[in-house]
Parts: C-alpha cells; structure tokens; sequence
C-alpha cells in the first residue's frame, strides 16, 4: 500500500504550517510512495530552485535503504565512502541526512517516505515527523 | 518573476476539479518556476508511479524551448531526431507532445510552466490550460 | 502489494520451461515489483550479456506507464518521438515492444511486471505471459 | 569462461539458506559474469527495494577491479577521493565494502563476482563466500 494523495496533502499542509508558526526559513517537502516515486511536492516562495532534489534524495534514500535520514548519516559519519558511494548507485538520490523520513502504516508496513529541505537538517527532520503523524502515519528518522 | 505557490496551488486544484468533473482518467499535474524547477506537483491515486517524469519533461521543455508542448510536437513531427537529441540534451527532460504548457504573467513574461499527464494529448493540454487560467495567469500550448 | 519472491521464482521457472519446450534461443526474464524495482532475473546460457538491460527496459516501462509492451508499441509506431522522449525521462529504462507485461492479482490491482528479452518480440511475450499465469496472477500484453 | 545459469542458481540457493539458518534480515543476492553483467538475482520478502544497486555495484566494483568488496574498502579507507572517482566513472556501480566477492574457477581463472547486501558487511561477505564455496568455485573477499 502506498500513502495516499489525500494523506499527502496534510503531510504537507501540516508540515508547513508548523514551518509557519516556528518562524522557520521557506520549506521544501515532498512525499513518495513506497517505490519511492513522487506523489506530492510544496516548495515554499523564497525558497531556493535546487530543492526538490535535496528534498527527494533525501526521502528516496529512506526508501531505497529502508532507513531515515538520521541513521543514514551515523552510517555515512562512519563510512562516508559508503554512503557516497550509494549516491551514485541511486543516480544521485540519496542524500543521507535528517529530513528523510521513512514512513509506515499503523501496522508496520512502509507505505512511503517524506523529505524536507531548507532549514537545519534537525529542523528539516522535526517538521517532517510532524506532518507524518498529521496524516496518522508512523515516522521513522 | 516566478509562479508562487499560492498559484501554483490554484493551478493544480482547478486542473484536478476540471479533470475530476470530466471523469478523465487519475492525473498528475506539475508546476515549474521560469528556470524549469519543480514549484509543486500532484498525483492522483491510481496513476502509474511514472508519471512525475512524464510531466516534468512536458513542462521543462517548454520552459527550455520557451514553446508549448503543441509547438514542440509539430517540431517533433517535422524533425524527430531534433526533439530526440533535446530530450538528450535536457538529460531526459523534454517530452515534446501537448500537455506542456508555458506561462505567461499579465505583462507577457515566462513565469514557468506546467505539465500534465495521464490523458489524451489534448485532454491533458486542455486540464493545464483550465488550471493556468485559473490563477490569472496565460498559457501558451 | 507486490509479487513475492516465490512468485517471481514460479514466473521464472515455467517462461523457461515453456522456452526449452518450444526449443526457443535463450531467454532473460526479469521480475520487477509495483514500484518498479528488481525482485528476481535469470539469463539463460548463451544469451547475450546485455539481455538484462533489455528485459528490464521493458517490465519497467510498463510499470511506470501502466501498460504492457504491445500497447507501448502501438504508441510507438504512431508517435515514435514521444515513446523515444519518455526512455529518456526514464533514464533509459523503457523498451516499447512486447516482452514487456503489466501484472495484477485477482484483485485487478497491480503488483509488478515482467520482461522478457532474447527471442521475437512476440515469443518474448507469450512466454512472459505463461509465466505470470502458472503464479497465478494476470498479465497484461 | 562465466558462471553458467545452474552454478548462479546454486550460489543464490545455497546464500539465502545459510542466511535463514543464521536468521539474517532479508538479503539480496546477485551473480554476474566475468564481463560484470547480470546472470541471476534474487531480492527475499522484506528488503527494502534499492537493494539490487547496491548488491550490483558491490559485485561490478568487484569484476571492473579484479579484487573484492574488503580490498576494496581498505583502498577506501586509504584515498576515499580514488574510489569514489570510480564509483563516478563506472556510473554508480561501484560499491566499495565486504559483500563483493570476486569469483574464480579451480584454474585461477575469473569468471564473475557475487554481490550480497542487507546484513552487515561482514555477513553479507561471508553469506557469499558460502554460495560461491556451494558452486565448487573459489571466492575473494
């Protein structure tokens, strides 16, 4: 099962939202199914052109890798050629930070992944869960 | 000047109710800024998962050509191998069929483009077209 | 949902049989799940070493486009520009010819596809088919 | 010289049952030949879907350099910069760590490599220098 486009658009809306209220720097978010394909996508005006790749290798790697951002960089703090590596097996997407987040379903089953670009990769990271669970889904860092 | 995202919004929620209204087949609709990158897209459940490229490379060309996908059809069907070798060219970002629409601000300037997949040709030139004149804007097939 | 890897073996196992049966060249045949990705592959001696590819060129198109290689190759023959443009927006991994087969459950809904590459382009087809078939699942040409 | 179809079948075969035996998570197992093309694969239930590049560029990096996934991590670990360079120049399909096993016949001469990905690195080495062992052939780490 993959998440829906409905599911999508209040991961989204509520992702941007919190954005808003912290007063964060324009935002990138984008959500993938669990083939890692583009469902949805919001770049925030302000924002600069070259997110929607940061946000996608971000999202596709957890996908792809079946692991979020957060333990993609330990792995990549403790093998960067590995991880470098892994970027170029993936043509380029992956890009192993926070801000991915690989996403479940309530009964443990991937259904996507959600990444988030433009501000600290922690931040990035925060609004991302944030609009996962919106969606009641489960999000993985 | 770019599309903003309240547009781009607009764009994609008018393509999709019109596409809904006509009972076409599950679509995707993408928008670009007027340097080609991707500002916001949508998929609809029960597209095939490829459709992101399909309408990326509709709208990219006609941000890259400054021509609409109608254009650049009848350029494909004069000149194959010139469309082709652009599409190499673009690293696969140009899909030279109705569908790709380039967008005009009040005052004639490009602002971006958008792209639609998942229909006919002219179907899918017909919902981009609906959602570009939605948001105030003007497009070129 | 996807096929399952014993699937896959079953798919694999009886388009080989049916090929030494019939006393066909050697074959590849290619499993890939819904979101396009490999889940098992067997090129037969004496094939070529570039049948992968091939195989896989075909089942990942018609994943990403929702239809099988016959249909591709309809669409083909009538836009050869367009089909050429979308195996660039895929990276390459797209083969509009038959061999190339959509797979579903009972359910209609589609779990992955197969590929198959190394006889005529209509014998690659109706082996791919019989392999989808003895797994229990419905294959779309 | 390659590995024939019935030998990569019984690498496959004889990886994945010592790694149920062991309990392992779910690997993924590819054989290619000595021209580092794919002669069989198999991705088990439960792997994540990017699996394929990884055990593939283990296995290339492994053919295309004449020495294993362990050497080649050594030379990693030494100048990150070089093996990064050819994971570039080979187009992604270079993956230099444990799980990429070079493969000789008994006259010393190379006829593929195996490429295993899934567990840690070490497992993955040592699941497939069982399978290559399984076939009578003699495997480099």
């Amino acid at each position: 099962m993959n998440i829906s486009l409905d599911q999508a658009r209040v991961i989204i809306a509520a992702a941007l939202a919190a954005a808003r209220a912290q007063e964060m720097r324009p935002l990138s978010v984008v959500v993938l199914d669990a083939g890692g394909h583009v469902i949805a996508f919001e770049r925030e005006d302000g924002a600069p052109p070259g997110r929607f790749a940061v946000a996608q290798g971000k999202a596709h790697g957890a996908v792809m890798m079946g692991m979020g951002g957060r333990k993609q960089m330990a792995r990549a703090e403790a093998q960067p050629y590995f991880m470098l590596a892994l970027n170029g097996a993936y043509g380029g997407k992956l890009v192993p930070v926070p801000g991915g987040i690989l996403v479940r379903d309530t009964d443990g089953q991937v259904v996507g992944a959600v990444g988030v670009s433009g501000e600290t990769s922690d931040n990035d990271a925060s609004i991302g869960l944030i609009g996962v669970a919106a969606a009641g889904l489960l999000g993985e860092d």
